[in-house]
């Protein structure tokens, strides 16, 4: 039977399974990255880890930060440990001898969406992943936009506020300041005007369940500004939906009813009423792995 | 010899030509739109005009203000004489016997640009049309992006200021409001702090060139909004260039340059120095025919 090994590579750890046409995984195991001094080294685990599958494998696909699908190359990524520019493709076409397919995470998880999600019969569709950074996946006419450099779908980094809060990326305003988990965290903490040093999303969560003030505001202004930014995106792809991937997707109430509230108020008259605001379909702790898989089935 | 008939409807003229697949134009023509009380009768008169040529024409493209890609059909054009949705593709293909495909001005454009422009070896591209309005169409993966429902590509509503000037399409802070030559027009009313009543984009081009002070704070200010713009367009498809269309980008020193510094100052790190920013290379005239001509050949 058919079937893919699919690599997850993050800052912290390294998933892989096997993966079949029907999205059906196996073998999930989880490594940590930071063990392995080159991604050589990480190869050649997967590698012994699988010995008695290998040969059923038919290709390889990777999602990981930076991870550069023309080149194959994973290019600068602050979080891991290897430093510069990396083939990561080829030294896993190495190894296992079969085609390998990299691409970056929110890339990988759009894919995902399509093949295994709720996109399976759309060709136009934004994917949007809120977590610790805010990345994105775009589709139009069917295929996912790599763009000329292989970089396109930065939505975290588009800048929604001018000389706003400061983002991991060195410049101020963009959406993941805003956003990301550490940007919610953020909000909270100036509508509180609490000094409390340590707080999760998770429990601001919990907070606006019990009705705290400062909890719901964090929401609703979470909501204000992605629902911007999600009006003007439609203004580039015409999407016919907007996929939201993360813990937050599930706040239904909090979040995503004021979000399509703020977004449809933003829109431009022609797209008012015509574009899906959508909860991933993908289980939130295979996401990443399914759409690995997705760049090779 | 392969012939198509071009189209150029706009809200005060139409104009027809044929061209051939090397982009020669003959037999331009220009209608003043407001004559014709139907679409229909818009067609009979260009048949007419071609009567001894019509055998000759092997499909007919046209470029339209809202013109739909998908259904063929303009809908509620604000600036023309026929009101409500138009099946203007099926008109003329009942009247000339070849298929018709439509599409709006702007896309038409960036079509053309890739057909007979600059763009011709580009797969990702977005083309901008600074004029009346502010229209874009955008290139990924070779292929114009139409989207879900046929309207992708409005980049001039693309909201760039929370609660900014008041836009032709009843929102606030769009792009057109500031990059359209009516924008233009407003910024420097607004930096001469004067009460000319009527002034033209060209005449504050021709003070600029004077060294007068509020034409190139005009100019410096309109670059900065717009440069901001392209910078966070560039984080969604990751095109090769941005195309600049309209008689502002001609003005090098005054907007070129400065455009390119304030997009570079924007650009997230990994698209730095990577995006060519040019003026179209279609010639002002015929762009809008030849692209028309693009949509068929």
């Amino acid at each position: 039977m058919k079937q893919v090994l699919a690599i997850d590579i993050g800052g912290t750890n390294a998933v892989h399974a096997l993966v079949n046409e029907q999205g059906k995984i196996t073998g999930k195991q989880s490594l940590v990255t930071a063990h392995y001094d080159t991604a050589e080294a990480l190869a050649q685990h997967i590698y012994n880890d699988l010995s008695n599958n290998v040969n059923y494998i038919s290709a390889v696909g990777i999602g990981a930060p930076n991870g550069n699908y023309y080149n194959g190359c994973i290019e600068f990524a602050p979080n891991l440990p290897w430093k510069g520019k990396i083939r990561l493709a080829q030294i896993f076409k190495n190894k296992f001898g079969v085609k390998c397919v990299i691409t970056n995470d929110a890339n990988a998880a759009a894919l995902g969406e399509k093949i295994f999600g709720s996109a399976r019969a759309m060709n136009d569709f934004i994917f949007i992943t809120l977590g610790t950074g805010v990345g994105s996946g775009i589709f139009c006419n069917g295929k996912l936009v790599y763009g000329h450099d292989g970089l396109a779908g930065e939505i975290g980094h588009v800048i929604v506020e001018k000389n706003g809060r400061h983002c991991m990326c060195g410049r101020k305003g963009c959406l993941e300041a805003y956003c990301s988990a550490g940007g919610f965290v953020k909000t909270y903490l100036e509508k509180s005007r609490t000094h409390i040093s340590q707080i999760t999303a998770k429990e601001i969560y919990i907070k606006a369940l019990a009705g705290e003030r400062a909890a719901l505001e964090t929401f609703d202004y979470t909501a204000k500004v992605l629902g911007l930014a999600l009006a003007n995106s439609v203004a580039y792809t015409n999407p016919e939906a907007i996929f939201i991937f993360g813990g937050l997707a599930q706040a239904h109430n909090f979040l995503m009813q004021p979000l399509k509230m703020y977004m449809e108020e933003n829109l431009l008259n022609i797209y008012k009423n015509k574009i899906k605001l959508l909860p991933s379909a993908l289980p939130e702790n295979d996401a990443a792995i399914l759409g690995a898989a997705s760049l090779v089935i």
